[in-house]
This record gives C-alpha cells, sequence and structure tokens, in this order.
C-alpha cells in the first residue's frame, strides 16, 4: 500500500475507533498484551536480525541497546498496557455542560483527535506504547520507527494490527511507515493527518515543524537555564546545578547555560567550579565569570547553544531582572529553574519566564511526563497552543460541541421579540 | 516602525502583560472604556472619514453598514468592556496539581499565549473587542483590520494603547498592521508571533493556514448538513432545515447540504421543497432526489461546494451510515445536524460524525460563541487541536507547569535505592 492509501486508510478507520466504546478498547488492549507474550519468540528472532545488522554496520553502543526487545522490555511493554486497561476512557468525557434554553442542552464532551504521525527513536518498544496510548485515546496512528528497529517494528504492528481487528477495532487504524522518503511525503497529507509527533533530533523535529501545515507537538531545542539569586542556599544551589547538568547531559531537559547573580558570584562560583570539574564538565564564562574564576570564554554564541554534553556556559547577571531577560531572550521556552530563599521571589520568576516548565528550587531534569506522573508520555511540546511541556494522553485529544434539541430554531432566538437563552450551568458528574 | 519590530515590540511586552495582576488588568480595561467614551466624537469623526471614502469607492452596502461606528456601536463596545472586568482572571488559574514527592509539589496553571496575530473584518467594533480579550487574557495582539475602516481603526488602537500605557501595563502590548503586504510578512514572524486567528473570506484563510509555521485558529469552509433519519418528525424537521438554510445564509454555520434517508425521501421532499421555494431557495438534487421533486441536478461538485447563497443541494441516502459517509467524506468538520427521533441514534451520529459541532433536532444557526454562551467569541475553529468549534476567551490561553521544591535533585530519584514519587493529588480550591 502507498503512503496516501495508508494515510486514508487510517483516516477511515479513526472514525469507528473514536467510537469504540472502553470495553472493545479494553479487550482489544488485553488482546494485544496475550499476543505479544505468546509470540514473544518470534519478536525476540526478528529484534535478533535488526541486532546483527546493527553490528554488522557498526552502529554505536548506546543505539544498540536501546534497540534491543528482550524479556525485560516485554515485561515493561506489557505493564504499560494493564496500566492502561485499568485508565478509565479518556474519551466521551463531559468538559462542560450547559442549558441554552429549556431542552437544548450543549455538551462540550472529550473526543480523539482522529489520525496522529508520530516519528519516534530507534525504540521498538515505544512502537507498543505509542500505538496503545493512540487506542485507548480513539485515535488511528502513522508511525515511523528508527530504520535500525525495521525487523522488530514490523512484527510489533503486525501483531497489534490483527490482533485489534479480530478484538473488533476498524482494521487500518494502524499504520507502518518505513521510509524516510515517506516521512518527506506525509508532511504534505493535511487532509489525512491532525497531528504529528516528532521525536528525533533537534534538526529533524525543526526540519519537520518547518515544511508540513499539520499542527507539530515537539520541540527541538532544550537549553534550559538555572539561575542563582542573591539570597540562594549555596549547598542546596550546587547540588542542584550538578544534578541539572550531570545526571544525564544528552537529554532536553539537562541544564545549559548557569546565571549567577552578581553578589553570589564571588562566592558562588568557585564552589559550583570545583563540584562540576569534579563531574568533569567543561566551564565557559562571560568576562565577569573569569574575573573570579579562571575558565573559557563563552561568546554570544554560547547563550544559544544547546551542548547536549559535559559543558556549562555561565553569566554573571546585575539580577534578577537581567536573568528573566536572558532566559526570555535565548532560552528556547523548555525548563528554566531559580535557587532562591522566598517563595514570593520564586513566583515572579515563574510568572515572568516564559517557559513550559518553570521550577523553583530542584533539578531541571524533573521537567518529564514521567516524574511528573502524567502516565505515558506522548511528547515534550514547547508550543504554545493545544498542549506545553511533557504531554500525556490528553495531548491526543480535543473534544466536541454536542448540542440537544426538540426542534429549536434561531429565528425564534432573534429580533425584538426573540426568546432569550438561559445559559446556565448543568452539573457534570 | 516597521513590521518585525512591531512583533518584537509585541514579544517583549507580552512578558509583563503575561504577569499583570488582576487589578491592573481590570482598572486598564475600565480606562479604556472611560476614554472611548471621552472621545467618541474624535472616533465617530474618524469613522466619518472611513464612511465617505467607502461611498466615494462605491463600496456595497452591508459593507458600509458593518463599516459604521455610531453612539449605538459605542454602547456595544463599552457594555463587552464591562463584561470583560467582571470576568475572572482566566490567569494564574491552577488546572491541576500534585504533589510529586514531600516538598515538592507540581501546578499546571493557565497562562497566555504570547503574542496573537488576528486578521478581523471590516467591523471597527472588531478592534476594541479583540484587544480588550487579548488584554483580560493577558495577550500582546497585532491587528489587521479592513482597509476600508483604516481611519477610525487607528483613533481606536491609539486611544487603546496610550490609555492602558497610563494604567500601567507594558507598552507595545497593541499593534495595529495596515497593509496586506504585513499580513503575508507576519506569516514569516514564527519567533515572535504565537497564535494567528484569520477571520476573513474562505480563500484568504486557506491562503493563510498553508503560507506559514504559525499555528493557526480558523476555519476555511464551512458545508454544513442536516440528515433526515427515518423516524424524523417531518414538521420538525422542515422547520429546522429552513432555519438552517435561510435564517442568515453568508455565514459559516448556514446549512448547504440536506440528506435524506431513501424511506422518508418521497414524503418529506415535497414538503420541505414547498418551504425553502417559499423563501426563494434554489434546490438541486441527485438523480434519485429528482425521481421525487423535479429540480436541477446535483452534480459531484455541489456536494464540495459552500453556497453562502440560497441555494442548497439535496441528496437521498440508504441510511444514516451512508449519511454519516458522505458528511465525514465532503463536510468540513464544522457543524451537522442530525433530525430523528431517538436520543439513541442521535447519539450515534455524535460519535461518528467527525465535526466540531453534532447537533440533534435543532438548527446549524445555533453553533455560534454568542448562542453557546461562551462569552465573546475569539473565532472559529475546525482543526483538531488546541481549539474547536465556536472559541472563547479560553483558546487564548495555555498553561504553564510550575514545579515547587526544596533542593531536590533527580539522582536521589534513580537506581535500585532510590526514592519513589508518592504522585498523590493536591486538592484544588
Amino acid at each position: 500500500m502507498d503512503l496516501k492509501s495508508k494515510a486514508v486508510a487510517a483516516r477511515s478507520a479513526s472514525i469507528a475507533l473514536g467510537a469504540a466504546s472502553a470495553q472493545i478498547k479494553n479487550a482489544a488492549l488485553r488482546a494485544v498484551g496475550s499476543a505479544l507474550e505468546a509470540k514473544k519468540n518470534d519478536i525476540f528472532a526478528a529484534n535478533q536480525l535488526d541486532l546483527a545488522a546493527a553490528k554488522k554496520d557498526a552502529v554505536a553502543d548506546p543505539l544498540v541497546k536501546r534497540l534491543k526487545f528482550d524479556e525485560d522490555k516485554l515485561r515493561e511493554v506489557l505493564d504499560g498496557i494493564a496500566s492502561l486497561v485499568s485508565l478509565p476512557d479518556p474519551v466521551g468525557k463531559t468538559l462542560s455542560a450547559r442549558e441554552l434554553d429549556k431542552n437544548l442542552d450543549l455538551y462540550q464532551v472529550s473526543s480523539p483527535i482522529g489520525v496522529i504521525g508520530v516519528i519516534f527513536e530507534s525504540r521498538p518498544d515505544a512502537l507498543v506504547q505509542i500505538s496503545t496510548l493512540c487506542l485507548k485515546s480513539g485515535n488511528s496512528v502513522m508511525l515511523k520507527g528508527g530504520s535500525e528497529a525495521l525487523e522488530t517494528n514490523r512484527i510489533l504492528s503486525g501483531i497489534i494490527a490483527e490482533t485489534t481487528a479480530k478484538a473488533g477495532l476498524p482494521a487500518g487504524w494502524v499504520q507502518l511507515i518505513e521510509t524516510r522518503a515517506d516521512v518527506r511525503d506525509m508532511l504534505e497529507l493535511d487532509a489525512e493527518i491532525d497531528l504529528l509527533i516528532p521525536r528525533g533530533s533537534n534538526e529533524f523535529v525543526q526540519y519537520i515543524m518547518g515544511n508540513t501545515n499539520i499542527p507539530v507537538l515537539g520541540h527541538a531545542d532544550g537549553i534550559c537555564h538555572a539561575y542563582i539569586h542573591d539570597d540562594a542556599d549555596y549547598e542546596q544551589a550546587v547540588r542542584v546545578v550538578v544534578d541539572s547538568k550531570t545526571q544525564y547531559v544528552a537529554v532536553c531537559n539537562a541544564l545549559e547555560t548557569l546565571l549567577v547573580h552578581r553578589e553570589t558570584a564571588r562566592t558562588f562560583l568557585p564552589l559550583v567550579r570545583t563540584a562540576l570539574e569534579k563531574k568533569g564538565v567543561l566551564l565557559k564564562g562571560c568576562e565577569q565569570t573569569r574575573q573570579i574564576i579562571d575558565i573559557d570564554l563563552a561568546d554570544e554564541e554560547d547563550w544559544s547553544t544547546e551542548y547536549l554534553d559535559l559543558i556549562l556556559s555561565i553569566r554573571v547577571v546585575d539580577g534578577f531582572d537581567e536573568a528573566v531577560g536572558h532566559i526570555n531572550r535565548y532560552g528556547s521556552h523548555h525548563t528554566d529553574t531559580i535557587l532562591a530563599s522566598t517563595r514570593n521571589t520564586a513566583e515572579r520568576f515563574m510568572n515572568l519566564v516564559d517557559s513550559a516548565n518553570v521550577l523553583w528550587n530542584c533539578s531541571t531534569r524533573f521537567a518529564d511526563g514521567y516524574r511528573y506522573g502524567l502516565g505515558a508520555e506522548v511528547g515534550i511540546g514547547t508550543g504554545k497552543s493545544h498542549a506545553r511541556g511533557p504531554v500525556g494522553m490528553e495531548g491526543l485529544l480535543i473534544y466536541k460541541w454536542k448540542l440537544f434539541g426538540d426542534g429549536q430554531i434561531v429565528a425564534d432566538y432573534t429580533g425584538p421579540d426573540g426568546k432569550n437563552f438561559s445559559h446556565t450551568a448543568i452539573p457534570i458528574d
């Protein structure tokens, strides 16, 4: 099937899937779990083919590790499915309700978005996670995984498609896309695809965002800041900065720039330098920083750089306002933390910093769907519409307006003698 | 100031405006109301210039009528401002709250989107309505009104900018754009503008949607359907169809296609024909329709046409499924109504029709922010993310994640001896 036909099939299936009952969706999820368990040896065998090819191609070790789909990964995936089954149906929830007039009742009701295109990294377990999230939320999905995982992705998506069709879901709701060329072509399918979620490198996400009219949920850069206010607890600040920078450097919520209040710089900078250098972090600083600690010079470009590495840029600022100004100018609206002693200062920071996640006295690394308790994470958004920050299943939902009447017409509500609307709230259970 | 400088100024002002208190915003709104009242003669004089130019250019009467800004329009605008003042602050509302661990509390809090670009029709009162909605919701706004209203728009936006700056709001939050070329250039400013709301002709909205990476809230076509099920009350159905088609033909929620169940066609079609022809509606039908009533032939193109005129296309369908299939294929996901006697059938229709507004036994013309009781309408969206259907002030809002800690680091929550997250809900007032 060509890409366009796959998209049309997904669109068509999305109608019945969106109206499927919780019972049918949960039965289908359980059937997927059982089938993955029953066919695990076939899955592991397919995964061995991917792993062998990766080794032959001298793929880097961390990538090979993520590519592996073994008994442990299967357990995780099955736990994820079981937890999805236990969640209430997110579709059909009444968000607001209002009587417009007698027997003219308006309900705003959650509904699936329709067809989601997801481009994800080389973890085959992500395929199961994403497609089951889409199933539970009533969305069709077009999946493009890493090409290194193709054999594993094929067998997994095949099992999911087959099992769910047997369980009564419409065929075609889950579609595997196999080539980069198809991803490019997918960007044109704005009549069939309602939302794109790209989870790859910055360059790739930026390419997607710049080349499609389909709404995109994602983030390009993660240029995160910590600002040390003049009343910060130094010991606590050092711990938080070290964790934000080094706990896992290759991720979007890792710290990239440290801003230090002028009044604290002389005491704080030597302390944080010692702690960071112990962890192997290379420091680059502004001129004022270098008058206190002898490190490399950071230039204008450093403030806009996401190192994703053991490198940190440091700038001394005149105070709170300059710190906020720097973050809003150079940051990527992802995650920023303030170290300060009063909640009042923290709240001012949180209100003035235009980022998805604004934190007080804790590590930037907390900004994550799992740590936030959102359940499975669909993606992270730094845009300002639909969903922002770590996005769980609610990012796959929108709503409909349902209006129940008994013959009302608008002409009766217009003109000088027109009826009035009551607009009274209907209590929601 | 050139366009880019205006956008940068709007972006910069959006930070302080987004953090402004309800008190300051409401005082600014009240000051705008007083200033409009105090300077009304200057405003009416500027409006006379626009009206004179329009008459000279032989602008069509309905457009001239919408262009007028007189004592009545001023009253409406002042009422709108007073009602905005009386609303609670939509910014800073806690949407969800969760303890991640002791003294590590997460709040999801409503926040402004940032900078909104609005392109609106030739009603100068819309300028006041839109900019005051943006003010209340903490958003900067770039406004492009109809060129026919330029003099009135200039004086109105000037009064709003001046008055709100005096009231303590950041200068630059409201920007008037005057040329079509600026609109085109605005589409490139995705670093400064967060959301575009175009409210013009279909072609224009489609052009905007196809030529920008900025998220767009809007609708192109409004191809709305009524489906007459085999158990519909004929008299009620005729009334609803006539109202949907003729109550106001030039709007997006007017009826364009009537679908009639095969079993009801023979009785219903002659009834509805008489009622519609009495209102001057030209009817076009499929072959089956024409076997019952002698009207023009509708071809494939008619099913995708938004007439915005006294024309209606009619199709006889085999039943419910074909009706739903037709609507999902040819419709524009705007507004569709079913005439049927049981709520069960209506709910199936509502779940299967993929439209923003799905109605039972009432006119499509009800699908409107004012009639829904949403307050002032920002726009109507037929997209499937962010906001859908008639969009009130909540469409100008997004949220932030605020995390309050006391020194927590992620390293303490990882590994076999890592602490666990509690993830317990915090009650919201």
